[in-house]
């Protein structure tokens, strides 16, 4: 998840994930085959001769921006606190701050007002019981 | 996080949570753990002669529930598909697709519509030119 997020800072090369994030080569090299596997990066060769190459966001990728914006917006409210943030996100021009809300009614999604059901592809072997009602 | 989300489904207990995913127990301790370190989760002993405990939600915990709803609606859209989905969510009585919208102009986010710039916090040996515009 901190590659992807790198990745949608701009971040794209090899040696620039390191050195930001300073995790061994063959650990950051193994991550990136998984997220290239997955289908979440694609590898752009820019370089043949040097095998050189950039890490891009594929569609499926992309997706995940809610996911990382909502996750940016409770470290910077739970764990720095307002102040501390190193980025802010801004929409357009003023800052962010972002709620989940239900696209086919309108309102705001809360944990009151949502129910979990079996869906089809569910297994009881590997769900708690607790999800399993109704 | 899947224990997070574990939690959040209504599995507790140290037993049911390893159960459900298969994690040696000693792995599972030190996340649990880390968790109640962090803040996330809070142990509560119910059985102090066996010392059994739930885990629970903390403020902090709950705040994570919108990242999970959107890593939920990620996967359910790019992993397993429409139809393969082990959990399906419910808003209102309604299958739950939702969005990103800002809180003060109500507008739904997109990414074109962001503008990352330098916090407080910015720290230029841990992050990169490519989020330091600006």
């Amino acid at each position: 998840m901190v590659i992807v997020r790198d990745v949608f800072l701009g971040v794209t090369r090899f040696e620039d994930l390191q050195a930001r994030n300073g995790i061994a080569r063959n650990v950051l090299a193994t991550r990136l085959d998984a997220l290239v596997a997955h289908g979440v990066l694609e590898r752009r060769v820019y370089d043949e001769g040097r095998d050189r190459a950039d890490y891009v966001l594929t569609a499926k990728g992309r997706a995940l921006w809610p996911v990382l914006v909502a996750l940016r917006q409770w470290g910077d409210e739970w764990i720095l606190g307002e102040g501390a943030e190193p980025l802010v996100v801004e929409h357009r021009g003023h800052r962010l701050h972002a709620s989940l809300t239900c696209d086919e009614c309108g309102e705001r999604v809360t944990r009151s007002d949502v129910r979990v059901r079996r869906g089809p592809g569910y297994d009881p072997a590997r769900l708690p019981a607790a999800a399993a009602e109704g």
